[in-house]
């Protein structure tokens, strides 16, 4: 294991520490639990809105805590969900008269926290909570039925959800329209990532999985979830032309559709390699007759130091463009 | 070499029409060559800040083109100076009268080209060039005598003497005030690596060096050059006391000094492990009696997929906190 850390167990509350250290103008914590962490100036009678998640995914989940985004953000130990006890104290704190919505990823553990967390926050404090669960990567699963649970799993699209709905509270819209529009954006987007190289928990301190040198694995899950193929290393067109067809396929996104698009490093990516995707999307957009109202490029949801990148599609009307185009201000991810 | 990618050769090609599509409101090339970069909005009168300088290194150099800090970048292949006929056009293209600083770093390429241009726009087209030269790797080289050309490589501090000279010249401060705040930024800064990793110049398809799996190297620049020590690799505390001792003793930074720091990832070490150095520098900085003014944490001087960390301390005074604070908005760099 070939880390810059100190010793594996205190990974978690090291970085905290760093996190406070850099950001102290703009973060902070309650209940004296680093993992309890949010934003400093919490605007009165806005709709607070919370997440949370396992660590290991920076940006992805505290660093999109700040103006335009979100409030507040429970967070766990590397790949494991927080505690409903602490998504309860985050939920107590940016909650300002208005009620919150929590905004997090399909994973099991979360699910069973955060819905703790909402009846706590409900029955023991009278604040009223709502939920959108992010769950776009298409290669997890296949689409659910109506009526029916998805078991698809949350990854970089949350972006998204995050922006249309943090925008939307900003704009002061009470909890329902708040929802709806993070619902909106959850459903409208879609994502596939491409790993190849793993990522080592430190406590564990040996790769989650094991990828041959000439290999990638066509729709890895964040936490070295199995994708749907594993084959010979491609192209970066190929693999671009194979993420993006399927997303295409799954909402479907047609001819005249606009589309906000993230192109996501997992890690160790270079931005050199993620603009080289951005090339053959675009391409393949134009092709398809979807027209691009934005991108993104970057690191916004890792998985530790795997190498590898998603990309996501976004469709937009002229009500999400104007939560896209909005401005935002967190530690990690700045708008004008 | 496992890189999403197409034919080697293409990739700075295909990097840059990644980048102009995604940028396409703020980047803009000129004399219909990619690798002359420069911003969309160019203000009149402005003193002009060119850089450049081989590629690889993302968000180096092209990424700091925009508001409030360069107006143009000439870009070479991975690791090599661009031509001094490309760095000519940027620097026609980011003249408005007020004349031209080129900001760049200490290799021996980037100096003979940029001297070739400056010579070239003053002879040929009576555009006044100034230059400051970034080399502030305290591994690198000893600190020069007076009078003594420096040998040191320039690395990541160049992005302190990029805001300064930028937030100047946005003030529209004459050409030889801009050259002395750049100057001043540049006499003031120092950085000191650690690579854990190699990287792969795609063209070449395999690593620069070698290091085996529990060894580090101290000191190495951002091309692979040999540091000051290779050893066992150790904690980040340890690596971090290493660093920043070497630094705080070179320039030297005295107590009641006080400085911005940039704690920077090379390319494939998670955000978590920076905010870890982050957390160790702080409390050393406070036993030195040196005094953090802001700090800068993320990718902003990659080595392609090295995992290796940089810090670099910058020592303010008024002016200078003035220029840091100031606003930038670059498609890599936004401060409000």
């Amino acid at each position: 294991m070939k880390k810059i850390i100190n010793q594996p167990e205190d990974y978690i509350k090291e970085m905290l520490e760093g996190i406070y250290t850099a950001h102290s103008d703009k973060l902070a914590y309650v209940e004296d639990d680093m993992h309890c962490l949010v934003k400093r100036k919490r605007k009165q009678g806005k709709v607070g809105i919370a997440t949370g998640g396992g660590s290991g995914h920076l940006p992805l989940f505290l660093g999109y805590v700040g103006e335009g985004m979100a409030d507040g953000c429970s967070v766990g130990d590397v790949f494991q969900s927080p505690g409903a006890n602490q998504m309860l104290a985050v939920t107590r704190a940016v909650d300002t008269g208005a009620g919150v919505l929590y905004i997090y990823g399909n994973y099991n553990g979360d699910i069973f926290n955060f819905d703790m967390a909402a009846e706590m926050a409900d029955f023991e404090h009278d604040i009223r909570v709502e939920s959108v669960i992010a769950g776009e990567d298409v290669a997890s699963a296949a689409p659910s039925k109506p009526g029916e649970k998805s078991t698809r799993r949350g990854v970089a699209g949350i972006f998204f959800v995050y922006k249309c709905a943090g925008a939307a509270a900003e704009a002061m819209l009470p909890l329902d329209e708040v929802k709806r529009i993070a619902q909106k954006a959850a459903d409208n987007v879609r994502t596939m990532g491409v790993a190849l190289t793993p990522c080592t928990v430190p406590r564990v301190g040996r790769p989650g999985f094991h990828i041959a040198d000439d290999e990638m694995e066509i729709g890895m899950g964040i936490h070295g979830e199995t994708g749907i193929r594993r084959g010979r290393l491609e192209t970066a067109d190929k693999i671009t032309e194979e993420m993006l067809g399927k997303i295409i396929e799954d909402l479907p996104y047609v001819e005249g559709d606009e589309v906000a698009v993230l192109v996501n490093g997992l890690g160790a990516t270079p931005l050199d390699e993620q603009y080289i995707v951005v090339r053959r999307a675009d391409a393949l957009l134009k092709e398809k007759g979807l027209k691009v109202h934005r991108y993104y490029v970057g690191e916004y949801a890792t998985s530790l130091e795997m190498a590898g990148v998603s990309v996501s599609l976004l469709k937009v009307d002229e009500e999400l463009k104007k939560y896209i185009d909005a401005p935002a201000d967190t530690p990690f991810f700045i708008q004008k």
